[in-house]
């Protein structure tokens, strides 16, 4: 009889694995003796300082996420104080303070939510080990409304999204609001952000009945202790389609009239609801211009109708024509900027950072700093819709910071983005940011389990557009997966590199628009002969046999032309022309030298190779963690990189082999030779890739 | 300065709210101490004995799960060994015994999955307090093939789906395979489910391509440690959707040789794939057919191309004819009875519960006893499609019961469809049952966090359909909240109403297929007009001036004739047919006399009201349980129970009110009268329910 003894087996009292829900409120004790005890004593009582004297909701969700978050970092069951104060500062209805008094930390806001917000960053400051001894903060948001865009369908199904189904349990609300929503608002608050539009551009005008708006309301309650208030996706034919009429014409008074009555009603349900967002004549959606109205004839009318309850109308101006041939980068200038000074005070014009569509790279839309009498909201992608669709890692601050940092030129030197978008450019009182949020039922809720730092990033930025990229990432890092440095350097090294990286092995030096057809994922700039020529990839590259790129200085479509005189100059030479834009806005031949000496095509196929390699180094990288992260995280990363690896390699490939059909030209040393030829890579099809918007 | 000191906020140690995940593998420690150390000596070690000498994954999982559980449960750190032993009974593949070797419990198995199934045996005794003194437990299971069906589509929705999207994450399958998928194979394999259909019967051929065999081939890798195998349905038109064939006639060459490569290829990734499911010209699907071949030739095809490898087919027979003008609770019968002795050997012959549609009842199919050449598959649905779609309570181990028992006399007293479907009524070796899984990627795998019961109940049932369902309510509510009376009692009281009270309250008396247009949801006794007769509710309920029930005697439709002569005589009689039956088989004047002495109209609308009266009663039940339960999960079921309650009185007053236009008599006493009238009952549509195809 053969025995075995086995043994004990495992660790039995291992930790539950991390499963990412809690995000980056993470309260784990801090185990460094020392740094506990030089924070701890500093934070023995906590006092609230703010003019409104009754205790609320969101009071006691701060107290709540402070006793929680002291007694976890450091064991500290802090004492409360609320004391009736008007803060010394002007810190507006979101700011706040924080001092230190003796053992004890003065918050100090105008609102209940300025507490809150202060509440957060004084954990934030804990988590991330920052000294608590001199502690003197002021802290206000520089833009106004701060939102996420959730792109949900009422069916669950989320467009662009990749991290499961909808937060919005629309079929058991209102009776049962999920305790998850509770955390959403906790993880939004945190960083800022104090809206979301719940629902899906390509709208569904039964949002807008009874039934739904009291489920809505049910939701608004939640986040309402938060600081968030919610919006709603408005379908512009919602008057024929829920209301029985016969026309959604804006200059129809009865249209005016259903309109004015659907606002009362939505405000009878939700007495702070924000407003609606809008996409109107734009992929099929109806709007004004089927009635022979323009663009600012539909916002104001919504407007008029939202105005008397204190609601704004957003308006997407990612519109690009059915008929016109001319180049799409231009579109949404050509419908938006004529109407420049006809919107009503209430309307933002929004706007997407690049004239394309959320590509990994883009230069700025060519609207901001175009419509100076029109306050602009600016919408970024935190859903990595033509980044890699979440199997990717791309931290997107970079490109965030990009854009609220590009300088416009429109008022002279120092009309960057953010200070268009805050208002401060041009003196507009409302300002608003929009993320199309990468949320979802997905446990971690992101998918990717690091690209919680895309939602945690939005929102920083969101809050102060002036934030360093490497400053978020630090502080993400720290607050996920604590200040050890053998982790820290190492992972904040791999998101500052990433979103350049998947630039690199995708659309390199202003490359644009060449992916596969029938989704977002994969490369196919080989796409042509589509119903539409603007939906192709070869209008985009424009290769030929002598060159490649899309000429738009005045020599070809002149798309440069619509940006401030300052700013042409520099992009319209290729050689001030900053690299990373060169084929944006240049055909060239492709010999032309670059900057490194080396010809166009050899430099293209290195940022190709360059992409792969920064990819294997993650990998190598994050191997090294292992042991320093939790075991179940560890290894959904590292799997997430061995895709991330493939396609890099596979959108490589690709490209090269097809580009070097035209380029006629060796691949240059250090290049990888292809394993598989063209055809493979025309004739691959992913098996699946979610996110349309039917699924 | 007003000061307002708050204190400590909250309970600052609170144990995280129970958010569901952990189902009835709960290995909280018994917090009595007496059971603690009545228990405890005894499982100081465990003995593997098994004729399989070498360790194994499956062994593995077992000794894991040992560990865990006894160790959380009651702080045991167990021994373990092996011995290389051969069981003294017959245990078959899969049968296990559990012995007491003084401090040692002895688990003995011819292969390593019966070991695994006697650990969590032995942790199911643990969990419930059964003593474990005089240990001596033989168990088999009675049915080879214990299946979930998942109609999982590939873009992530759950057809007929309550509980979020799919479990199967196929976009970034093979690299990630979730670490939730261990936990589904470990609840199943606790309940001894050894297989699961991973896809929709109304199938997709890209499932059968082969980057998606090598996504499917990584799940298996995880399920096949807890003994389950995957099976997938197969789309009739394969051949010609992903194959390039011009035709699927199942009797050409070309196609059968498709097919056999297929399975060949399927096995090269699979080596242990379970087989085909397959819905065949039924509801728009390919099938047979449409090449003028009967379900024999299309079922015999792929069994033919699966037999090398052992793998079966599972060929549906839920079919309704497009074009006959019969009974629609005939057409199974019609279609598939002729066919008895024309299957190959690895056919089953997968039949729905009951004739019609998983309605909350519905009598035995006919096919149960009419086919007794060829095993017969028993397909139950444990997801609540007709059952108000886990918003309702609704445990169904009574509804399967009442299936499993049912005696169908088809040869002699005695040949209950458990019977036939173990194969021990003609002796058929190959023997499947099949559940339509409940289960999606809420974080409580199932939306209502009470139907986790109906998941554990199909199992249990599955592997023994002799059990009693009040003895699989008790086990789960222990397993799942623990021993205390206080909890037990009531808890299992609303378990064992609650199907009884689905029925009462919206298809009572026989009365089935009332839903409204459109969903399964809600009332809609009034459907008419719909493309197909037997698409309406007034094609079920046959309601008329004179009296209301579906004449099925040889008077009428003689469905009931399609059954045994034994079974005929007992339900052709209105006064020996049982009443829960009444109107399925027999169309009645209202004046009927009920046994209760009641008229039928009254008893009609007094099992209405009962239904909302149960509901309510349990909602009083479940609010005295508050403190005894998980405040979360407590909130959580209140919410629903509020819904269910509306719900039951939406279709009480719905179908009255209906049915009162034809009865034109007043409600007996003790039924409340309707708030809103029958036109408002009408135009009601909820705003969304999910789970159908597209989404």
């Amino acid at each position: 009889m053969l025995v075995v003894c086995c043994g004990v087996f495992g660790a039995l009292a291992a930790l539950r694995a991390d499963d990412g829900y809690r995000l980056w409120l993470r309260y784990d004790r801090i185990t460094d003796e020392a740094a506990r005890s030089a924070i701890a004593p500093h934070v023995q009582a906590i006092r609230f300082a703010t003019p409104q004297a009754e205790d609320s909701a969101t009071l006691a969700a701060a107290r709540q996420e402070l006793a929680t978050g002291l007694h976890g970092l450091l064991g500290v069951v802090p004492r409360f104080q609320s004391v009736a104060a008007t803060p010394g500062a002007d810190l507006g209805d979101e700011g706040f303070q924080l001092q230190r008094d003796g053992g004890t930390i003065v918050i100090s806001a105008r609102r209940d939510i300025g507490i809150l917000y202060g509440a957060f960053d004084l954990l934030r400051r804990i988590q991330t080990r920052q000294p608590l001894a001199a502690l003197n903060v002021t802290s206000v948001p520089r833009i106004q409304r701060r939102l996420l865009n959730h792109w949900d369908n009422l069916n669950g199904t989320v467009a662009r999204g990749y991290a499961g189904g909808s937060l919005w349990n629309w079929f058991t609300l209102p009776d049962h609001v999920d305790a998850r929503i509770t955390d959403y608002a906790r993880a939004c608050a945190s960083v800022g952000i104090n809206g979301a539009v719940l629902t899906n551009v390509n709208a569904n005008a039964r949002f807008l009945t009874p039934q739904m708006l009291e489920k809505t309301a049910a939701l608004a309650g939640v986040l309402r202790t938060y600081g968030m208030r919610v919006y709603l996706t408005a379908r512009f034919s919602a008057p024929v389609e829920i209301g029985g009429l016969h026309t959604a014409d804006p200059l129809d008074p009865e249209v005016r009239m259903w309109w004015a009555h659907k606002a009362d009603e939505i405000y009878g349900y939700i007495p702070d609801f924000g407003g609606f967002l809008v996409k109107a004549n734009s992929e099929g959606q109806p709007g004004p211009q089927d009635y022979q109205r323009s663009h600012a004839d539909g916002a104001n009318m919504m407007a008029d109708a939202l105005a008397p309850h204190g609601g704004i109308v957003m308006w997407r101006a990612f519109v690009y024509s059915h008929e016109a041939p001319d180049d799409r980068a231009k579109q949404g200038h050509q419908e938006f900027a004529p109407l420049d000074g006809k919107f009503l005070p209430n309307v933002v014009v929004q706007v997407k950072n690049g004239p394309i569509d959320f590509m990994p790279r883009e230069p700025v839309h060519p609207l901001f700093g175009a419509m100076p009498k029109t306050p602009l909201a600016l919408e970024l992608q935190i859903s990595q819709e033509y980044l890699g669709c979440s199997t990717q890692l791309a931290f997107l601050a970079p490109l965030f910071e990009e854009v609220l940092d590009t300088d416009t030129h429109a008022n002279g030197i120092g009309t960057t983005v953010g200070r268009i978008i805050d208002g401060s450019a041009d003196g507009h009182s409302l300002s608003v940011i929009a993320g199309v949020a990468n949320t979802g039922n997905d446990r971690n809720w992101t998918g990717h389990p690091l690209a919680q730092s895309n939602w945690y990033a939005f929102g920083r930025l969101a809050w102060d557009h002036t934030l360093a990229s490497s400053t978020i990432a630090d502080e993400w890092t720290r607050q996920t997966f604590g200040n050890d440095t053998r982790v820290v350097q190492p992972l904040t090294r791999m998101l500052m590199e990433s979103r350049e990286t998947v630039v690199n092995y995708s659309m390199p030096l202003g490359l644009h628009h060449i992916m596969a057809e029938g989704h977002h994922y994969g490369p196919g700039p080989w796409v042509a002969d589509l119903p539409r020529a603007d939906w192709t990839s070869v209008y985009y590259h424009r290769a030929t046999g002598q060159g490649i790129g899309f000429d738009r200085t005045a020599t070809g479509s002149n798309a440069l032309g619509l940006h401030a005189p300052d700013f042409v100059k520099r992009y319209a030479d290729p050689a001030t022309c900053p690299e990373e834009f060169l084929l944006w806005f240049h055909h060239l031949p492709w010999d032309h030298t670059m900057r490194s000496g080396r010809t166009l095509w050899d430099e293209i196929a290195l940022h190709y190779q360059k992409g792969v390699e920064s990819v294997r180094s993650w990998q190598t990288t994050w191997a090294g963690l292992q042991g320093a992260i939790d075991p179940q995280l560890h290894a959904h990363v590292s799997a997430l990189l061995r895709i991330q690896e493939q396609e890099a390699r596979r959108w490589r490939d690709a490209c090269l082999l097809y580009f070097q059909t035209f380029a006629k030209r060796p691949l240059p040393a250090g290049v990888e030779p292809p394993e598989r030829d063209l055809d493979y890579h025309k004739n691959y099809q992913p098996a699946y890739v979610p996110g349309r918007d039917g699924a």
